[in-house]
């Protein structure tokens, strides 16, 4: 039998905690120390996990044989933490976003393959059996060409200083919308307003416009200042269409056979008429299993065996150079960006494992 | 007693029946015409009215003392059509979009000044009761700051060759943005994608990009290739917040008395605190009246009292040039377009009415 | 090439303009008369559709060489006025319920196969394309064995006199429930309350408890006094669920394809072990037909073709006498009352036809 | 300071470990042990609650200074372990339903009173804020006289051969109702299907039809066998009209402020007019506590200060009869059986404890 991966976790914060619970559970995996400035935190956690060390220097994990760290600080010290264990020689999972640069997430990449360990980010909507279940439609072709995604994330609330709505927000939907065409972005977009928290210069509020290639387009809605809570994606496709509603409990994916064909290209618009297809609505049945339980397995499995994750250090670069893009785009009253994932020539090439599951 | 307005229909396809219908049950007009150049046409509304005329060439309007026309037909025809009426000395009700350019709307508002004479467009949502009411609320400072406004209006079809999904859905969402606002807009942005009708060119999903005097932000997403038909409209204040769903078809307005505010501005971030307000949901019960039903009186109206139309030709042209520009952004990949709603210097001035009802 | 059926419609309140709108429109049928006693109701309608005569004394019509006739008059005149048109020779169309007494129900079925008449009951649910997929879906055995039916009419109003909340609304629930069953009730009880008009002894809110052969049962909620419109309609079988919901305007079906098996009887409870399955939810597309339509358009087809109506006067019969059994279980405080349907001996045999469109 | 109250929970299936978390929990109640059959959910108890002992008999408890049981077993062992721990002088709170007779429960109060220990019944429902607003909503006169009200508890599952759905689903419901009326039923009446369970004679579906005092009616529906979960409460009074909703997770409650008025008796039916109200819907925002900890904190409470809790043993005991009555009614076809829940003649008379919170 393998022996159990020794985790420490850093920053327990909202999410930690989470983080450390399901590590803690893992049968493959052993929680071994949980590491926070505010020492009431520590205490909390380790009252809970009778055996876990607590400590204010996550760098003390580096002497207690901890074979993988769990970054989930606030997202200013992901770089520095991160690529300080890497380089002693630690595997990591950092939440998302991976960093707040790209070069910084180039250089994240770079030593994890120098030195062979895994990176991944915690692009948790990914082990979502609902996205999943869209990436198998699409790939599947039930829904045929896909011709646009429209992605809706609204709440009120939670603000914040050190991010914007769209740094907050989007990762979510642009790993969403990554893994489920499986392919890189070509340009984006984005526009804004900053309205409580007009002072700080910090948007509440931005619409996001992605260029994919062959003309496939996504558009992002943001909010931190909308009544509902809303989290919906929809993917129209030539064959069918679909939409994704996480905040329904049982009935999260509702698949539309429905559509419409333009005839053949005439010049006489007199005989000009479109066919449309109207058929049954399905929503199927999904198995549910907790994405976080999924992402953390799925860590430990590639530790174990020595595979790149399916949200590795490459997917978090992707997501971060995006935003940095949007940023520069909303700065210059939503001018087109290019984008360009191509990482630095002294990056060493390793290839990417399949989809956990598949 | 007034005298009844003569009314005459032009075109009589989607839309058209509808106005006669209207006409030909209003107290104070009497539908006295009625033109297509689809005789089967004709003859369907001509049997179902007695003693409504019906032609195939509208300026026999011209010899049979009508006082004001209705144009339905496609909007390539809108401007000669009013051109022309204007010019023999009719009133005229334009349905939307007034013109296909800035310059012809512009043109017709100076006849219809020169030759004091009626014009009003058909934007029907300005006589919607829940939009009337939406609107009271901005002006009794029951949202308090408008910070924000989002527009959805989709459904599956219906594809045209001569207008886009943003000419046919958008003037509804501009112009009661304009309305509820009662401000021009400064610039316009806008993104979209042509999938079935590629061949063509023909935007079938736009989003467009809204910017509003103090900051005041619009979006609006338009769209004929979406499983759902919606129209939503979400509006943020500062004191409370709203959605408009005109699918709905008893609870169209909820408002929610919540909120955000923002602390003093502080440099210590540790000191930062959001305070959040959540409070009751309310949804107003709004009696019902039809609002085509409301638009036709109005402009029978506004004919035998001699005054200005709510929706009269200056906000036609206004909804008709903003257009114009997200054309030019949509050509010029999103690029911002400021806008300018100024007449030509020969057009007379006029004073503007009050709103009805008010 | 069959001649036009000439039809009279008698009583222009509510439902009667729907049905003379219909009969008007029909291509083999021609809408002759209508008769009511207020002469503004009888001009209303004959300025609408010239040609039309209209009289106070329906007894008019037996000179007119009216084929048949439509009764949309309160239910307290339907008996009178159909077992009069059938011994002048007319068919006989007349809306829910048939009439207020099974006995007067059984003389009109008897009068009717007599004179080798059509008789028929407007049940317009069994013309409504929903209810016939539900039909179509249980006899394809797609739900199993079916278990159960529950029914929920409500809403706020309309309130009468001259009907209690039962026999206004339950008509169309039990004719739903006895059409996709395909056999007779067995018994009835009902429970009640009467509050708004419990001065007149008016039950506003009815509870009936319906048992179907082999165990099957139902049970039917009414209400005049509940904040929500709900019609809603759940078939529970071994297969899978249904829910029925008429409110919707597009999603009237959802099938589950859900259920739950026993495992064989056992002595050993410890052994005991349900086994659920939960499966996808199918919203069928059904294409829409105006009910009315196909109600009226069956009846015309019937006179022409001399067949037995799907709703006929047996139909009605059944739903009348269930009514009065259920009143007379309100009176007795919820007892349980045995129901009968069987004809008086001396009423002639006639088969009943296949339902329309099968 | 008063002094913590130790605690043992008795029955660790699927409810005790949720009784046993909030025991742990509280400021002032210490878990001190917890019994169980099985030693496996004995373990994964005592694991997590370090310091908390595990036994396989509650009548160790008797000898470890346990104040208070919790008793969460099947309901079968009920009254044996409730009689057994009070005649030890322990306080007992006890899931719903009490017993399995009313007799029994006339016997844990008569004990209880003689003793002065406090009983407590597991009506988690009481302690729901929702529900607690829909009383001070009737309390306060918002609704005008209560007319009745209908409550469905609808589901998949979970089906048992040692309750049918009734005893399992309608305590709920049943104390909902009595709590918000304020009064004891006066008769029951059931009726029900035995579908999945049949060989059993087990009952799936339940309708049980309540008489309160002054003409007011409850109708309650509980189903193991519908696709969809359902827990509607709709209470219909004279001045306003209310939804409670417990599947949602935010709007829970809907007040409609609609209703409809008789006119003064008349003789003349032709002047008799209904006045019907619609006006605005109300969603109040009501700040959420887990119910589970609230009923346990008041347990605590109630023994620390020596008050009667609000379900106390008396509730717990209307609630069993009535369940016993409607047992007796769905055996016998549904007849009316008249309640009565006068306590026997020996038992100590105790005055009830004001509402908790109120």
């Amino acid at each position: 039998m393998t022996q159990k991966t020794r985790v420490g976790v850093i920053g327990l914060g909202y999410w930690g905690p989470n983080l450390a619970r399901n590590f803690f559970e893992l049968p493959n995996a052993e929680l071994v120390a949980v590491a926070d400035l505010d020492q009431q935190r520590l205490d909390r956690l380790t009252s809970r996990y009778p055996g876990v060390v607590g400590t204010n220097d996550y760098r003390d994990f580096f002497t207690m044989g901890v074979d993988a760290v769990v970054i989930a600080t606030p997202p200013a010290a992901h770089f520095r933490i991160a690529q300080e264990c890497l380089e002693n020689g630690l595997h990591v999972l950092v939440e998302k976003p991976l960093t707040r640069t790209g070069e910084e997430a180039d250089e994240l990449v770079a030593i994890a393959r120098r030195k062979n360990l895994r990176l991944m980010v915690g692009h948790t909507f990914e082990y979502n059996p609902a996205v999943r279940e869209i990436r198998r439609l699409i790939e599947a072709d039930e829904l045929g060409e896909i011709y646009y995604i429209d992605a809706v994330r609204t709440n009120l609330g939670l603000f914040q200083l050190s991010a914007d709505a769209m740094w907050d927000l989007a990762p979510h939907d642009i790993s969403i919308i990554n893994y489920l065409l499986g392919v890189e972005p070509v340009s984006v977009a984005a526009q804004g307003g900053s309205f409580v928290l007009r002072n700080y210069g910090i948007h509440d509020v931005v619409y996001m416009h992605l260029k994919y290639p062959e003309g496939v387009m996504a558009n992002v809605r943001v909010s931190w200042l909308d009544p509902n809570k809303t989290r919906r994606l929809t993917v129209v496709g030539s064959k069918k269409m679909l939409v994704y509603d996480d905040v329904e409990s049982l009935e999260k994916i509702r698949i539309y056979d429905k559509g419409v064909d333009a005839p053949p290209y005439t010049d006489n618009y007199g005989e000009f008429q479109m066919s449309y297809r109207y058929g049954d609505v399905n929503i199927p049945h999904i198995p549910w299993s907790e994405p976080l339980r999924m992402e953390c397995t799925h860590f430990i499995d590639c530790i174990q065996k020595g595979e790149t994750p399916l949200s590795d250090g490459v997917s978090g670069m992707r997501v971060v150079k995006l935003l940095e893009a949007a940023s520069e785009s909303l700065r210059t009253n939503g001018s087109i960006i290019e984008l360009n994932f191509t990482l630095p020539e002294d990056v060493i090439d390793t290839t990417t494992a399949e989809p956990v599951g598949d």
